[in-house]
């Protein structure tokens, strides 16, 4: 085996779904990409990595709420547009022309043109890690769409999209919660 | 848009790519079969989900090291085979016939079939969420491997592989860190 520097390390662990995280400062909508996701149990829980030095986390941390949003590959350039411009100084939504949708739950929009969309609550911030664990409130998937192939950010301004799908269930049976 | 049951939000989550975790307990090596990971900064600072109801967890969180080895698709029944049994009464390693290689700076060993091996330290345990935080001490890959495609695990019992990739590091410049 040959020597990795470390630095290049996160390529191999980054690649869970990018997602659209969607908040409201009490003015204004924004939304921002995140690739640094986690689930944390089978009911909703997730992790996001994020910090001050994004925008958005003024607005998540203050109103304890957000719309995370599940793009797929048709959106890959608003999703790294999205990722590579400030909500201090750009409309978002507008740039983007995205679709926003009344959420149930959470005073930021649904984004019409992603698969799905998450209405959260804050449940925690770890700053010490720059964590902030959230809930989902209530989940709304969109079973029109056709192409569904999700997005997996490697970090180094590549990307790779969904490939052939493997059915391991019956092994898996033993580690499955009900209903899934 | 119709409403997805919360019991499913985290299949839209999880598909970062699915990671062994080696550990050693003073007397045994040991393995198991981790899907929620994140990544905390570009320097090899990782979180796993995890906690008491895996037999690993004992010994990571005592010895405070692990190594995280990054299987491909060509791997997927030996992954499922080792995050359906348990270290408390099978030696995976002999199971799964997994070849080691000593690592640099922590006792758990290597695993050979993998694409690449992180030597992982504990730096915390965030026990209120089940996160386990990791530094990434030396990183190793195998250059000579063909399929280098990963293993995404929807959730459900089945698993996506990396399909196309897509290329945007001139669009992602801005936000890119050096020499990645």
């Amino acid at each position: 085996m040959r020597d990795l520097p470390i630095g290049k390390a996160f390529t191999l662990i980054e690649r869970g779904p990018v997602v659209l995280v969607a908040t409201h400062d009490g003015a204004h909508d924004n939304i921002m990409t995140i690739s640094w996701t986690m689930v944390l149990d089978f009911a909703g829980t997730f992790a996001l990595c994020t910090g001050p030095w994004n925008h958005s986390y003024a607005a998540l941390t203050a109103t304890r709420e957000c719309v995370l949003a599940i793009p797929t590959i048709d959106l890959l350039d608003k999703v790294v547009g999205i990722g590579t411009c400030s909500g201090a100084d750009t409309d978002k939504f507008d740039t983007f022309r995205l679709t926003r949708a009344k959420a149930r739950h959470v005073r930021p929009p649904l984004v019409r043109e992603c698969l799905a969309n998450l209405e959260c609550r804050v449940r925690d911030v770890v700053r010490a890690h720059n964590i902030v664990v959230l809930e989902t409130l209530s989940a709304h998937i969109d079973p029109a769409r056709r192409e569904r192939r999700l997005i997996h950010a490697i970090g180094d301004g590549t990307f790779v999209v969904d490939g052939r799908r493997f059915d391991r269930r019956d092994m898996m049976r033993s580690k499955l919660p009900p209903g899934v």
